[in-house]
């Protein structure tokens, strides 16, 4: 079960999502560039469905259920941007969706993800009411749980970002992507290694939830335990599978810093008048935080997401 | 002096301009169709360079000056979008730029301003104050007015968006533009018109600032007094020359609401995750009022830029 996509399951599967997908662009700035002293390719995947890359892997993990399973539905437990992911890939399969979410989620998430057709089922915020309630679905309906990232079709759908990244912009020398839970740093990696293996891959994690960096650099995989981040994507922790990846493909693990990441978020705002969430800004934080190792180069940035509460910014 | 542009004149001003300025995209949006019940086709002039569409009729303005004027330099009175324009534009070609502002603008407008390189003269904020500022620099120096919108060449240039929209998108049944001094208008409808006269070309109004329609439907120009609307960019009235293109070519102009702006620019930040400015929302809020005349149909709207202060937002 801790197979590692190769550049040909990520092909693969780009071909499977391409119908369902958005192909969003590569937008650049020459005022960014300008600042940071290099050359910046974002890949916006604020312009994905439902906001996030996330519909990536879940489309792909919804196309690979077999009828048996399509029939049975699918589950998992989110109050983010694989909730609304699953939601929107399991209705377009005509799948029914199983959402657990804690009663305390922010009435938008649940009015989004009720809005994609899924069945919510609500629980007490503890990691344990939400497990315990997906095991129940799982009993009760037979669904089948798509994990938000540890599950290899989820990150091979990942993957598929960076793939339209390096057939559009040549000659990259760094592909940076946000970590969190590793599905995207991890689809990513096998992406960038699989196309060039000298490109470096490096990952950009709030110094404030920086469990990735902290089993990167011992070797051991070791939670965040009560991580506090403005970027609210980033909370969770590698799982083994993409630990393996992590450890295997990545070259570094960048922290960033609460204040850098507003920055930087307020930056892209700015400059590039688009909408990206904090998680999204820590790749240009890693950028402005390490000067030094992007100078002059030609860099790849995952923009992972752009769904934020307007009317509760952090400037 | 009161030429109209021929689609020639826009063609020959779109190769002129083309080296200088940002191809921006058309952008699209599945939801936001649904909820309008029409296909939307938004070009994002919001990603021209300076954040607006300025910059095309302030370069190509400045292009069109021969060379003892270049050696003089240009002047004009703004404290919005068209000082930056300028700016850059004069700056691109290694022209003198004099901005007179009220210096009661804004320091960010102030600071940008500058930052393109251009000579700030201050001054109180009226009217009177700001063309007695202009004419003491052309005076002195010699400069070259380049107004905002009551110029040929500078109507030639926003004439340019829409030609590469109609370049991209087949079979638009309407193109609509935000109509404030009227050189967008303008340019948009001698575009569209030249390019098939079916296309019906309307402009967005704030109700709030409503000279526009006014002297539209009356046949008589007929200057706003004070508006005040949150479209800062859409304060501005008619011209003579204006005025005469758009009674001409334009085939409605629709009024729109400040709480209609409001929910448009909303509605465009949280579906398509790009910024723009209450001025743009204009487009989208005339299609939300009057549903009937838009349903079903290809609507290209031009997005006329996304220069937003985000710690005063409208929501």
């Amino acid at each position: 079960m801790n197979k590692i996509p190769t550049l040909d399951d990520i092909r693969s599967t780009h071909r499977r999502i391409k119908p369902f997908i958005n192909h969003t662009p590569v937008l650049t700035s020459g005022q960014l560039n300008r600042i940071y002293g290099c050359n910046l390719f974002f890949k916006c995947e604020n312009f994905q469905k439902v906001g996030a890359f996330k519909f990536r892997g879940a489309t792909n993990a919804v196309l690979l259920l077999d009828e048996e399973q399509k029939k049975k539905g699918v589950v998992t437990h989110s109050s983010g941007n694989h909730a609304a992911a699953l939601s929107l890939a399991a209705g377009m399969s005509g799948v029914r969706a199983y959402i657990v979410m804690p009663e305390t989620a922010p009435q938008v998430k649940k009015n989004a993800v009720a809005g994609y057709g899924a069945e919510i089922t609500f629980c007490k915020p503890t990691l344990e009411a939400r497990e315990s309630a997906c095991r129940i679905l799982m009993n009760e309906k037979g669904a089948t749980l798509i994990h938000p990232y540890d599950n290899f079709n989820v990150i091979c759908g990942q993957g598929t970002a960076a793939l339209e990244l390096l057939e559009e912009v040549d000659d990259l020398d760094v592909v940076i992507a946000p970590v969190g839970g590793g599905g995207l740093l991890s689809g990513t990696s096998c992406c960038v290694k699989g196309v060039n293996g000298n490109i470096t891959v490096v990952g950009a994690e709030p110094l404030n939830a920086n469990d990735a960096w902290k089993s990167f650099k011992t070797g051991i995989l070791t939670p965040s335990v009560n991580p506090l981040t403005i970027a609210d994507g980033l909370l969770t922790s590698l799982s083994e599978l993409t630990f393996n990846i992590i450890s295997k493909n990545v070259n570094n693990i960048y922290t960033v810093t609460e204040e850098s990441i507003k920055v930087s978020m307020k930056l892209i705002w700015e400059r590039m008048k688009i909408i990206v969430e904090p998680s999204s800004a820590t790749v240009l934080a890693a950028v402005g935080e390490n000067p030094g190792s992007f100078k002059g180069k030609r860099v790849g940035l995952i923009i992972s997401g752009g769904n934020v509460d307007l009317t509760r910014l952090p400037f």
